[in-house]
């Protein structure tokens, strides 16, 4: 945009700062963040969306300010939504206010809550848009991308010895990463609303796939849980358990796996695996983002992190850009995401 | 040491900086760096072993140093020899510049060259040892860790896939990782004395394995090569050309490789692979330190990074200690040691 001032960028930068105090909890809504200034420039309000159903950031910046929002200035970091759901639209609620100059970073891709930019310059508000778009697209990449395409945003999620290996021949794989490196999958797996597994892993690992603090405590919100594949899941399974919801799914394609899941809105799937699961969504391209926990440890034998990909020479090897690499305690999380930055 | 004021530290940290300058030119003898400070405690001289057969550090400072070294005091990294080979004794040296106080950070433990220590107090020079003893060895750890041993340190270099591939099942390799991670194994190839592979690597890929620069240009130092193994190189082998010498050992047996190497004063053995061969290392516990290139990039198929090491169950994952993790463009070097800080 044209009009942004330094004061206008700092403002967004701390209305992203907001909405990013949202992630994890706001599915299937994207993370919003609001700063209200006054006529003379001083800070009067700010507030985020923190959880679906909860008010919108809008709505918890004016409310803040009261009146001295008349004739101020919005910062959002998506267009206000034009779109009476649980609460009402933002563009009417900005209008009411009294607010001049409405600045917001990224439009909204949503058909249904589009059209707030329109309402408002209709009622004679100043409207600019695009200040700092990248950096606020990031902090809701992964509901951007859900309602783009149309389908979950997916993070394949992998432990895996140096040598590549995330099971030994006796199928056992507990533990190869350090309890950092397993805290982290815990906050991680917080921060999407479906965990999927192959029946495999449940009839192998028999794991609970819930989201749990350190001391194995599990928290209020649990992610959908869902196990691909044909084989019957003992009722006995711990997958099965009143701890979480679970979604038992048998069918092979991970395309009508996202299809099921976007029908339940589910917007960040997270896949565990095992090997073949991840292999066949890598296979379909419809892995967006892989995040990869190596221990510094050998086997030499067992189970590949990753099923056959049809690879046969060099030439076929797929490669990523190296979003991020992290150590924890003695392992190492890699994050790679596409390197045309679409899927994979 | 009981003696060591902030100001000797200050002066040994200052020698131990000059060894490292030494560091892949010295073997088979150490690095060793030394400053001299005049009796009013000015600094008159420093100096490094920087090629073997070159002059030593303590007579490169003393040389520097002139009559100022006269009353003053020796900072050397390593205990000075005692032992008369291409140049005289630096204990010697030291005595006939007027040297009062001498301290060295680490013993020799080649029982060749020690007594210097005891030679000085012969003479009745003050004489202490011990002041940052184990940042000098981590500068000499090859050096140190060779002569402790009575065997080549070994250093097993691979690259590899996250899902720890080294090869395509066609066998081609070239190039998992990118640019920068090949032109830091040619550097750090540069610090080594031999580089050894496999038959089998020698037959599928024909590698020179010798140590050049971006423009490929061949270095003047170049290390030994040294493929082991039964089979036959044919003498139109890149690796049997003249830019460097090879030893061709015909045998399984790791320990008899290092014994040959041992022999010819080799101190670090850059052990590239392939897969059969470090895992024969690895199975004898004789690998001790791991350097791995991990490229952003999966196979899915192909051949594994190492090896069979016999494991079964997850109880016989090999577990070292992360050291270092250096990103180097797209791709990522991990450093791991054993954790027992011995050899795995
Ligand atoms: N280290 C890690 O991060 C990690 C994570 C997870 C698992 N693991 C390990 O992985 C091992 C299990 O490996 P796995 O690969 O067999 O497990 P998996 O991928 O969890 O399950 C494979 C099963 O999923 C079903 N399936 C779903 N979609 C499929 C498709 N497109 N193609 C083929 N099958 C499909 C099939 O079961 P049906 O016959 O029932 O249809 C198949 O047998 C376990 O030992 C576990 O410990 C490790
Ligand atoms: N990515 C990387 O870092 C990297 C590095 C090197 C190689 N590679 C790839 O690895 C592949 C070759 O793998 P490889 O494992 O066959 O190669 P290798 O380890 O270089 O050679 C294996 C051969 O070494 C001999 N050998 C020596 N000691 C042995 C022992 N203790 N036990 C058994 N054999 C012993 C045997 O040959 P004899 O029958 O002659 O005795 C054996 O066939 C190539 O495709 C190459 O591209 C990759």
């Amino acid at each position: 945009m044209e009009n942004a001032s330094p004061v206008d960028v700092a403002w967004m930068r701390r209305a992203i700062e907001l909405a990013a105090r949202g992630i994890g909890s706001t599915h299937p809504n994207p993370v919003v963040g609001c700063v209200i200034t006054s006529r003379e420039g001083q800070p009067v309000g700010e507030g985020f969306h923190a959880v679906a159903g909860g008010p919108h950031a809008e709505v918890v910046a004016l409310r803040m300010a009261g009146d001295q929002a008349r004739g101020g200035t919005a910062y959002v970091t998506l267009e206000p939504c034009n779109h009476t759901g649980r609460t009402g639209p933002c563009a009417d609620a900005l209008i009411e206010a009294g607010i001049a100059r409405v600045l917001y970073a990224v439009p909204d891709p949503n058909q249904q809550a589009a059209g707030g930019a329109e309402k408002l310059r209709s009622k004679n508000l100043a409207v600019e848009q695009g200040v700092l778009q990248q950096e606020a697209e990031e902090v809701n990449q992964v509901w951007l991308h859900s309602v783009r395409a149309g389908r979950p945003f997916v993070t394949w999620k992998f432990a895996t010895t140096l040598d590549g290996r995330s099971a030994a021949p006796d199928r056992s794989s507990r533990w190869i990463t350090g309890e950092l490196a397993r805290a982290d999958v815990h906050r991680k797996r917080a921060e999407c609303d479906a965990i999927a597994v192959g029946t495999q892993t449940v009839l192998d690992d028999d794991p609970e796939l819930t989201v749990r603090d350190q001391l194995d405590r599990p928290a209020q919100r649990q992610p959908l849980r869902v196990v691909v594949g044909d084989r019957e899941i003992p009722p006995t399974a711990r997958v099965r358990n009143d701890r979480a919801e679970t979604l038992l799914l048998p069918t092979h394609d991970p395309a009508e796996v996202l299809r099921q899941l976007d029908d339940r809105q589910i917007r960040h799937l997270w896949l565990e695996g095992g090997p073949t699961l991840a292999a066949a969504f890598l296979r379909a391209r419809l892995v967006d983002q892989i995040v990869a926990y190596v221990a510094p440890a050998v086997l030499g034998s067992g189970f590949s992190a990753i099923g056959d990909l049809g690879a046969e020479s060099i030439d076929h090897l797929r490669r990523f850009h190296l979003a991020d690499v992290t150590r924890l305690g003695d392992d190492v999380r890699l994050t790679l995401t596409p390197l045309d930055r679409r899927t994979f």
